[in-house]
């Protein structure tokens, strides 16, 4: 019998909300067969994403339910079909879908997506996967982007906001994006192509947001929260959009910090909207035909962080709610 | 030569914010003849509206320009056409539209409609007025409200709100009213017919809310802002929509109160939509056709709170942001 490591979630986080070791088990588990019309995977690469510690949380007010105690943590992957008793699939296939904290699995198939011939682990899971279809539903179907409107994005940098810049960029709009370092600042504008980018941590959010929205803002691609959401607010054009898609500054707070007031929202006849995948999935082929030209085109660039291991995984989360990750975070099983 | 009193914007209320008769003068003025395709009328009732802070103030950020000062203060009323040049309209035809405070004025008729017949001067400027148009587009076109949702209105008991809750109620909806007075909340819920009502200064906020909205809330029509939006944002549906027509708890604050966390936009996928009638009054004669078949049902009921005289406009605006008035304000002159 040959065994796998999968790493369960045995405890919720505190009231410290602090994210590590501490809170899994790591297991030697055996590893499954394919039975009948089932695969068995080995994952390659698999995500970390934002919204697990909403996972994590004892939330029943969360859209998804939380992840049991006792359970393999949830995570979306890229694995390798080792052995197939499936119609649809083949030894050599590389799948994409919900995996989890662990390195081989046996599915029916159901929710896989094969990539598609020449498309990597890395690409997958940085534009076809969770990052890329939040970016093209959120922007494009929501947002509602024009052709010479200016948006602004937070978390310009990470694995949405990118994606949503780009995007932006390639339909026409000035893109401004938001960041936390002065080197996410020089990547976005100069490999990205943004036209301006605002360090939230060291530049005079006021100033320089006036300065580099001339025109205003017509449509905002919210990710972070944080204090420039009220300076943003506040230099809304008429009929602005805004897309509400995370609030990672607040997700770890005791106390969320408050939003602005709503006035503004009369006074510019302003939208706010607040989404979130899973409501979006069931057209996950669509998203990814919406997306592919702007990638066929090499209009979309990205950076990946990855680690090394399944276990780095449990203390790697924290990269991301201290803004550390310097491309979308994954790991390399 | 005949005179008519006419009442100017001299000064914008100061850091103090205070409204009344020391922002006024009151002046003397000739009564214009009609010339040709014109009509002099004679105004009857005038309407007072919280929108008349926002044109008082020098706000260039607003949707609409502010009155200038040494101009007649800006509102709209109902009067009757005492002398006409005009081929559409005829001496004791009853018009309602944009007139200021005066009493007397020549128009070309343009922005004016004619009372339909039946219909008097007070119910004119309840229902078919600003408040009932704002109603209509808010509740019927922005918010779309669906039999068996649970709505939310503040000032409940006010002129858009009161319309508001009845059009909701005739929907199918399950409709609570926050007021500000036990007296407005016995008059919604045992004359208008709504299901519950919020005293927002005297009710325990939470727990009210709570037990009145044993399905959570759907759709929240926002008239005035204060702390009760907060817990409202916390007992939201899922896809549950917001409409922004008023913040009147705000507008005199030195600093805004600030809203609450977008963190319920993305668990709940909510969206927040302000809106003002100034873009949404070209198709006045379309809302008037959603609105009427409500009103001929006898299904919107209302009640006015006359002012008499013109000049008992200058303090009687204090009656709206006070709360204190208790039906739709307008003046009889």
């Amino acid at each position: 019998m040959t065994t796998h490591k999968e790493i369960l979630l045995v405890k919720r986080p505190g009231e410290d909300k602090q994210i590590g070791e501490h809170l899994f088990e790591v297991v030697e588990r055996e590893t499954p067969s394919a039975g009948d019309n089932q695969i068995l995977i080995k994952q390659t690469y698999m995500s970390l994403d934002p919204a697990m510690l909403g996972w994590m949380a004892e939330d029943r007010e969360s859209y998804i339910p939380p992840v049991e105690l006792g359970e393999v943590m949830r995570a979306s992957g890229v694995g390798k079909v080792i052995d197939s008793n499936h119609p649809d699939f083949a030894e050599g296939d590389l799948v994409m879908g919900m995996m989890g904290w662990r390195e081989y699995l046996v599915s029916d198939g159901k929710g896989l997506n094969k990539l598609q011939p020449g498309i990597n682990e890395q690409t997958a899971l940085c534009i076809f996967g969770l990052p890329g279809l939040t970016a093209t539903q959120g922007l494009l179907n929501i947002g509602k982007p024009n052709t010479g409107e200016t948006l602004i994005v937070t978390g310009a940098a990470g694995s949405v906001g990118s994606i949503v810049g780009q995007i932006a960029k390639a339909e026409g709009l000035r893109v401004i994006g938001v960041v936390g370092s002065d080197e996410k600042a020089d990547w976005i504008v100069n490999e990205l192509g943004f036209d301006g980018a605002i360090n939230y941590k060291t530049d005079d959010l006021k100033s320089k947001l006036k300065a580099l929205t001339p025109d205003r803002i017509d449509l905002f691609f919210e990710n972070t929260g944080g204090p420039i959401q009220h300076h943003i607010f506040n230099r809304l054009n008429e009929h602005a959009r805004i897309v509400v898609c995370g609030m990672i500054a607040d997700y770890q707070a005791d106390e969320p910090s408050p939003g602005p007031n709503w006035i503004p929202l009369i006074k510019k006849r302003a939208s706010i909207q607040g989404f979130a995948m899973p409501d979006h999935l069931h057209k996950a082929g669509e998203l990814v035909q919406q997306l592919a030209p702007y990638v066929q085109k090499g209009q979309i660039k990205y950076r990946s962080h990855v680690l090394e291991g399944l276990t780095s995984a449990m203390d790697g989360l924290n990269l991301l709610f201290e803004g550390k990750n310097t491309g979308k975070l994954m790991v390399k099983l």
